[in-house]
């Protein structure tokens, strides 16, 4: 049982690490101002969660590990992310499209995770709920009025989705962990999550005038350490400090 | 004098590591099949220069630092190469400009420096004219033929030319190493380079039909250490095996 917690919260908090730092490539680069706060914000807030996952499997652990040893001193391999969170920034259309597919899981997973059987799982999940539902607010909200407004915005979010949708698929893959934490009641009952995006998403592009994609191919390998190409680049950058001065200190 | 040609030797060998890793980023990217084996091929060209030149620094230093040391674990600030190298690759036409620039500059520089008074020097020089001529022919004839090619084609390497052109300036910059070298023979003399560089690259730009950019400010401060944000990601990028594994061998 506490391995299969260890793997969860690494997964959980390596979904936010990496998407974390994705969003914050986008400091000092966004179209707007306004949007470069927000996003920068929002990286902030996933970069705290991940303080609080990667804090829970170093405890459960029990090797002395802390958050930031698992955050910069893992290579890519031990990394448990969807492979969705790791994609490039490409564009705007690229970045928000990415946020809301993962916002809409992030938010039903969480909601499930608040009534966990794990007090310390349950006290995390409440209070990045709190920061998720405005991540949702915000990415929902700019999806529509992108997708539903100029013909080159609505051109750029369907092409972006149609280019991320193969990535969907492996947030509802389950697998003994999922089954074990969900059997003891610590994770979400096995398929809550995946109806309720499906309701919410088929809503959202609805509104959005964004067409379902038609792909069924689902790629999939990183809540199990088989990474694209891009996560390289993603550590490379994030763990040359810790790399190059290891123990260094502020 | 040896503090000099250690100097003048991470200089040169610097400038054929960081232009070779662009360079290199282009493998399997490029745009068609005979450009990617070509760009890669000067890649390897300029990495085992760089192999050349590093060796020597390292022996001058006498501190038993070897090539590969001298790649893989100096950081930023320790780094000696033009801040044109550096200079993202953007598109092909940068690509292709920035070697052009750098070629016309390398190939007169390598051919004073055959006539070094150090054996060794002269020896280095001789071995990566042969390569340089060679990448020098290639990055002329592709710059005419898009230069003087379509409009788009055209606008492109004209847009390039321009982004880069501030560039340029710190080539040509000498300080107390280049004239320290200069004196004892070893390097070549002050002011030899830049009228071969301005003959050659006038002749060049005209037959391009490409102008001469009106643009006198030039960037520098990469010959002393201090660089742009491009470079940090470079070395992230290349030296993460040799930080995240030390000592590591094949």
């Amino acid at each position: 049982m506490s391995d299969a917690l260890f793997e969860y919260a690494l997964r959980m908090g390596d979904n936010c690490l990496i998407l974390g730092h994705r969003v914050s490539e986008w400091c000092g680069h966004s179209p707007v101002l306004e949007e470069d706060i927000a996003l920068a914000n929002t990286a902030l807030d996933l970069i705290g969660q991940t303080q609080l996952w990667l804090g829970l499997a170093g405890e459960i652990e029990g090797k002395g590990r802390s958050a930031d040893d698992l955050a910069f001193l893992r290579d890519a391999r031990a990394f448990r992310n969807l492979l969705l969170v790791e994609r490039p920034n490409v564009d705007f259309a690229h970045t928000l499209v990415r946020e809301v597919l993962f916002d809409v899981w992030h938010f039903h997973t969480l909601g499930a995770l608040k009534g966990s059987s794990d007090a310390r799982v349950a006290a995390i999940a409440e209070k990045a709920l709190k920061e998720v539902s405005y991540h949702l607010q915000r990415s929902a909200d700019l999806t529509v009025r992108l997708g539903d407004g100029t013909q080159e915005s609505h051109d750029k979010m369907q092409a972006a989705l149609n280019a991320l949708w193969p990535y969907v698929g492996e947030m509802f893959l389950q697998d003994e962990v999922d089954a074990e934490l969900a059997d003891s009641g610590v994770g979400p009952a096995l398929g809550v999550v995946k109806p309720l995006w499906d309701g919410d998403m088929r809503r959202l592009l609805d509104q959005a005038t964004l067409k379902w994609p038609d792909i069924s191919h689902v790629q999939k390998g990183g809540k199990d350490g088989v990474h694209t190409e891009a996560l390289g680049y993603v550590l490379a950058d994030m763990q040359f400090l810790q790399r190059a001065y290891p123990g260094a200190k502020w």
